[in-house]
């Protein structure tokens, strides 16, 4: 079985990457300046990193997350001197492979080596081959996509567009900031958004037709989805009378905590119906409680490691949606989640039926082998692998992208290896699955 | 250890087939006529088939789904070319049984070869060695199961008794026409079921004295059984005053959703209390959100492959059944789930403890090679083996029965050969064990 | 991979045992008298034995539980003609070894063998080398930590450390009879309180003065740690107003059913920020339903086996004490689930960030080989080892003890063979890591 694990991952090893979900830096690829030092690259940006070393008694502080200064090598120091930690975890298995596929580095990394790993890692990121573009084109990148709130000018993207580089960096269009009442700026969002379009959105007429001109603009720059952060996966179908008077209570900001997730829900249904007409497909990642330290937040701020996922429910949240849009053939929505007790219950079914529906990979913290062998163990025997949409690495860290893609198309030819062994498919659709796991499916799902 | 596995499974292979727990069609035992063709057979009545396609964008007319006409020749070409969308599902495996051990067909299906195989099977399906009787001598079926509404005359279980044909083919009592206040057509349902009985099903007395009534015939019918397929698993134990009330307005159509709910819950209660009487061990199947795409429902009808399951409680629902029921030894409740959540958390402790209580097997959407495995070891360290009920097949889909079987016996031979390998137990008890979760706690458990 | 777990285990299998929360009898130790018989030693306090023997039919009252009379090697009979119920339980497994191991009794226990097994274990018990003091040390116990109410006191605790024996037994501070307002006697626990500590355990300040007392004597008699049993992890942050209100209406008695869940989170609050001073660790052990089984409760009380565990959400349950405590660095919460749903979902990504938290072992009905892994394969890849705390028995079966602790350690290896296996670590780090799971780890988060 791990004879034949092997050998249907030496056909995918070195299929070119798709990325069409992720949080890189469109200014990266636009300047294509170099990256500062091995703390700037590796550490601050990754919570998955300071989330572990916090939980462990290390300060924020310590490691320059948040804007704090701090030495970047002695930050470096604290993470060498705990690596241990990661022991058993994703993040150790994407840091070896950086460390020695892209830096050559192949002692371990631990107190005695602090040194010697940021000195390397930090020179080798002031060279030619280590600029973005370059590794890009090193880690065998087909398409990558950004993804971007409707307030973004997409500069960085244009800039991309008009430099003459041949690398595809798309966006995709994350109107959180000016969809939930409950974003950090809503208000000063729909002025922003207002002014960005020429669209009045304090009436609800403008709001959608801002949504839909920017949504064009992106789709100019290449985006062909759309992405959505709510914390549940709550849809709605109101009439257009009642969707106009909820909105007028939410952007005047006299709305309930009931009414902001309504309004999230008919957001959703209306992105829908506008996906409808700009074959936008659509991402919805459901089911986080997002910056449940409160003291954290107030002294660090949004995405520093304190996200924790919540039961989700779609059997019922979905419905309005799928009321309207479930049956329509043209139109995809592609459904994440933390909650992995409703990948056989919930999204397995429902992805089963519904030809609207796909599944997205293990999302977040599922991203890694145990996560991805529960994903295709619970989701694989009721919606098949074409309800399924291949790999996304939805990370920021970009040097460990190609980790991420390689521990995926491991653990996809090692369940597919399994299901050999056990005579529930030959080895040739085994190669094919293979394939189209690692390839195929993202490139046809995502319409890239 | 796979040799193990091999080697029990080889003892229980040939077993006789006990399907405690299914939907076959009595009809087709009573009148012996021949099946139709491939699609009619394999095609129309198999909802996993169906959902699958409906999902990858096929329209149900062009399968003849819901009395739509259609081609059979054609639209067994469409599941042909579409067949590599079922890699790694148990549809899978059992079409290839069917095809292979019934049909002698080794060749692939796909989209050449839809004719050959359309052909192959349609015309082996005239002849006699293919009647329902012959298959079902030929499959080792000692018993099985059908399952009728209690308005059903019972007219082909009466036709076959009476035929001198010695399969042993008995029905089960599934009330929810007359018991979900939700049901298409409960009103009418009461009148039918006054009619067929003479009680007056408008009282409450009536009602029960015609439950009572028809629990007997049943029984007269060879049914063993009760079967309840409830939304939720909600018991109550309302007093006899307070059902009587709940009972009028449920009758007169008047109720709130929530009495409906509480009425279903009453009526587990109810028929617990006829089961000490009469000896018919109840199942519960909950949890399923059935019919959840609106449109389809409307165009094509109920069961068409869109019954989506939900989160289920069971400690706090099934509470007012077992404060009464739960410590006799006489009474039998079996349960089932589509919430694997609950295996370990509330099944497994509850089947563990309560003398009235037994776990059916993994259903459904999870009776499938990963969704045993995960029933067994989710299920057995708290709950033993003699606590579940051996295997139900759960089918309409008569050819698959021993195909469906044969995947049971093999997991859990593999699985009792993983408890030998780590030294939990000793290889004759694994051979013991084989057996009886192959035949004889399906056989004891169901009194057959 | 089995050769190298194999190799792993070796090494620690012989490591003292560190049992930081269990619930043996200190009285046990303090007399050091000699246990009874084969079936009060090893059956009637054991509810997983009973709990099963139960649910297929056997009456308590047959096995001499809750005080009713039986005849001990009848009741012994009864189990050794039923245990072949127990295949594939932990239950087994745990029995065997005390019978081999502890007994030397190599033939198998079943009807014939019944007598041969009461005698000689009966007989054993009457020797000194099976009086408590000597199975300790036979064991390899270097601590071991029992739980006692604050009611308790603790005469026995003081009687082993006068007694002069090495013997290493500490006690851990469960307050839930006079923090609990639905425990049975709670308006009575409140007095006695106040008779203990001259406290007036009436006024909110005098019943906060007593629980310092309390803690401050249970640490001089070795307690590290606090323990709390609540039905969920829901935890409060009340004004102290607010809190003294609450408790003035709990203590009279008052309260709705609501204000007790709500008292009791409060409490859970208060009991941290008590631990921030006087250092002992909180461990908390939510989400059972307690004595389900009404009439089993009525005729036999609590404990019996009837204790259903029940859905339980973390994340919203435990914000009100992480918003005050989540970021100090010198408090700890255990936390403990009987829900695996929340493993992946919550407990991981809770611990793997909060400095104060850390996740207990599978608990209860997961402590067994299925639990244990699925503990390790849903927690590790977010939370890590570190943020885990080495393997609790919490059992009250003495005997049981090093056969829970080397099923804990032979699971952990086989967990750390397929990291290296898979390449995820190196094989001295699974070395290192095996001998913190069973030791260091333990003893590092238990303070002792």
């Amino acid at each position: 079985m791990r004879d034949l694990a092997r050998a249907l991952y030496a056909e995918v090893a070195d299929l070119p990457i798709i990325s069409p979900h992720g949080h890189t830096d469109p200014s990266w690829f636009a300047g294509n300046g170099a990256f500062g030092n091995a703390s700037e690259l590796l550490l601050v940006p990754d919570h998955y990193l300071f989330r572990m070393l916090y939980s462990q008694g290390v300060r924020l502080e310590d490691l320059g997350i948040g804007g704090h200064p701090a030495d970047p090598r002695a930050a470096w120091r604290i993470l060498a001197e705990r690596y241990e930690l990661f022991r058993g975890t994703p993040s150790r298995t994407w840091l070896d492979w950086v460390f020695s596929e892209v830096f050559g580095l192949e002692v371990r990394l631990d107190g005695e080596t602090a040194d010697l790993y940021f000195d390397t890692i930090t020179e080798a990121l002031q060279t030619e081959a280590f600029r973005p573009r370059a590794l890009f084109e090193r880690f065998g990148i087909e398409v990558i996509a950004t993804t971007e709130s409707p307030l973004d000018t997409l500069e960085h993207h244009q800039a991309i567009r008009q430099s003459g580089w041949s690398g595809r960096v798309i966006t995709a269009y994350r109107p959180d900031p000016v969809i939930d009442p409950d974003f950090e700026g809503f208000q000063a969002n729909l002025d922003r958004l207002s002014e960005l379009t020429g669209e009045d959105c304090r009436s609800w007429q403008g709001y959608l037709a801002a949504h839909r001109q920017r949504r064009a603009f992106f789709a100019q720059m290449g985006a062909t989805s759309t992405d959505h952060g709510h914390p549940t996966a709550q849809t709605a179908n109101l009439s257009s009378t009642e969707a106009e008077r909820l909105f007028r209570r939410v952007a005047s900001g006299g709305h309930a905590p009931a009414e902001a997730e309504l309004f999230r829900g008919q957001m959703l249904t209306e992105m829908a119906a506008m996906s409808l007409d700009d074959g936008l497909l659509m991402q919805l990642h459901p089911g986080s409680f997002r910056n449940h330290n409160r003291k954290l937040f107030e002294a660090f701020g949004r995405d520093k490691g304190a996200d924790i996922p919540m039961r989700t429910d779609y059997v019922h949240a979905l419905k309005p949606l799928l009321d309207r849009f479930g049956n329509e053939r043209d139109f995809t929505l592609i459904l994440f989640t933390l909650d992995e007790s409703s990948y056989a219950r919930e999204l397995a079914p429902l992805a089963g039926h519904y030809p609207c529906l796909r599944l997205g990979p293990a999302w977040w913290f599922h991203d890694s082998p145990e996560g991805m062998r529960r994903f295709r163990r619970m989701t694989t025997e009721t919606a098949g692998f074409h309800n399924t949409v291949g790999f996304n690495d939805d990370t920021r860290a970009f040097l460990s992208i190609p980790a991420r893609h390689d521990v995926a198309r491991r653990i996809d030819c090692g369940f597919l290896a399994e299901l050999v062994a056990e005579h529930r498919i030959e080895d040739w659709e085994a190669a094919e699955l293979a394939r189209a796991l690692a390839y195929d499916l993202a490139k046809k799902a995502y319409k890239l």
